[in-house]
């Protein structure tokens, strides 16, 4: 927001927002961050729209040279983000189905592959997809409350995690402690994912995005072309695994969602979370 | 056993054993909890016959609907496996090493495969193959007497660990242990191979099977489905390795055993066995 | 050097050094242990004439059925070696960038694929061809002396490390901890270092050769036979990764190093070095 002794007529302050529906983008273009807020209440459901914004979001600041790192976090209280949209995968047509698809591989191409420093900000609880997010940036701070949990739960529901969410998370947390959490579906309270080394960092949650700036400045210290290529190459291995693969990954979906056994874990849990509420 | 209260005619108590020579299978099927002991004194060595009795019993319960799980844990005292009988490997025709060998190979791809939770209780010593034994099941409890030691300490004898039992090791401990314990020929004792994340959680031995028992009930707490091509997805690639180089392992494992170089070490490593009792 | 105390005309105490301008190597051959020491002030940098010393070094020894292990260290103080002599890469032919760089994979190839126990004796800062060279052995104690500090630093300068850096250095501290140390050019004190896995053992200045004796003591207990078969079962991979790319990775290297942005970034280090004396 322009400063009230901003001069009439002088260029505004170095910092751009673009808002959306689902997602708030403020650039800040002096320091070259972009904050990047989940706003789509109850619980930051990663829906086909949400995605789409997400994906165009991130392509926007890629392509703009003003922007070199992005802090991901959420503006909804308690929730970083609960995953995959349940209702996108429930009594939908195979089309909805391949369409909502590919919407998650292209969000987390674009977001595991990016060229830009990536920080999750995590200060709320971050399910299945939630944490996939969080797992695909270069970094991540989440804020040290008991009630908060990450994990990638997909079994809890009946579901399986897709192998490129499973090399995400190895490459995280090493092949053992991969294979239990997801397997057991496990959702680690804070203290437990910063043990596993799921998040980096643990900080009091009114610290969050002070630590989470700081460690933007220290990532943006180094020089970018450096610090891209070295990030490619630890990632592109896996980021080709799926490009491979993405066609034979849409169908896998497509034909597993679609199952009535699938179908009706489904709706089982979404009775479950009517109920809760 | 049918309880004495049993009034005659009934169904028995919902409890299957089927006995063998050296391992004793007992089925409780109201869990679906499948309780696997070594019984082939002195030491649960794995004999051609002890490990033709294993993959029998594995399949079996693989093939039982109401098995779900199975703890497998040692009925002698102070060992859980002492691994590759060298009986086995001393003084025998190249066939029998042949036979012995793709028992070995046996054991391993159903055990690493299976489809059931597979809880190690080690309630002893675990070396070299006893040490593949609970590496290949899906979680680790060691009684936490200094006592018991465990680790894949082939290098020892001055033989090499096959590349699927050091796969299987690096899946659980990561490269660079795996690295350091191999080439040692190292035997952990409880509380160290705990810290190396060999085994996943240590309790008093009066305990043991108490948590094996409630960590078997929290795996089965999650659909079966899920949880199994989970598995699968985690550990295919090292599966289809010795799969795929399955009649090449043999063959390498024949020759390298055949040497009279490899022959005397093992019969100086008898000696001294001998010699300590 | 023989002890004054040696009869003349018997053979000499079993102690073989060999000196050369940049390294002093000595062998023990009662133990079987050589001792290789960098004494190229002020700061062992990796220059061509050091690397070509090092491969040579190394070879002699491999080929000499005396020498088992070989613990390499710095007779320099306080530091172990700065890495590559970046002189070798700036304003150079190509034909020189081209045999340098050929020289710096020969050197790893022999250390990583070494036949003997190599253990790093870290007596002093290790960063970027330091630190490769001492992630290459089998075992690294440092000095725990706050003011040394160990990592790939190379993003620091603007350039980026080479994919055989990166694989020996996830196969050290896991891909997390490589991903994120790399991006950031990391160089980490001793003892953040050893909580990373980045060094096996911390050991007060004074203790540091009596520690690495003692370590090479435990490792030469082994057969050497079956040490060495399972240590080329656990190296294989990404050694052969390299000798399948060696000239592609020359090719990377020469018109990464010969572009002017990278030329720049080099002499402004150099700048900053002559300034910092």
């Amino acid at each position: 927001p322009p400063s009230p002794l901003q001069p009439p007529g002088l260029p505004l302050a170095p910092c751009r927002s673009f808002s959306n529906n689902k997602i708030q983008v403020e650039l800040d273009e002096s320091s070259g961050v972009a904050m990047m807020k989940f706003k789509s209440p109850p619980v930051n459901s990663l829906s086909l729209e949400f995605l789409t914004e997400f994906s165009i979001s991130l392509e926007k600041l890629e392509n703009n040279r003003a922007c070199r790192g992005v802090i991901i976090t959420s503006a909804v209280p308690k929730i970083f983000s609960s995953g995959l949209d349940i209702t996108e995968m429930s009594g939908k047509s195979t089309e909805h189905y391949t369409e909502f698809w590919r919407a998650v591989q292209e969000m987390w191409l674009r977001l595991y592959g990016s060229n830009m420093v990536t920080v999750a900000a995590v200060n709320g609880s971050s399910p299945a997809g939630g944490c996939l997010v969080a797992l695909s940036c270069d970094y991540r701070i989440m804020a040290e409350n008991p009630k908060f949990s990450i994990g990638l739960n997909e079994a809890q529901l009946g579901i399986v995690a897709p192998f490129w969410f499973k090399d995400t998370f190895v490459n995280v947390v090493g092949h053992r402690i991969a294979e239990r959490s997801l397997q057991l579906g496990s959702l680690h309270p804070a203290l437990e994912a910063h043990k596993l080394g799921l998040v980096d960092e643990l900080v009091p949650e009114e610290k969050l995005m002070e630590k989470a700036a700081a460690v933007m400045a220290q990532w943006l210290a180094l020089p970018d072309h450096a610090r891209q290529l070295t990030k490619t190459m630890m990632r592109k291995a896996v980021l080709d695994r799926l490009v491979a693969h993405r066609e034979e990954d849409i169908k896998n979906f497509v034909s597993f969602i679609s199952k009535e056994s699938i179908q009706k874990s489904l709706r089982m849990y979404m009775e479950m979370l009517k109920k809760r509420k």
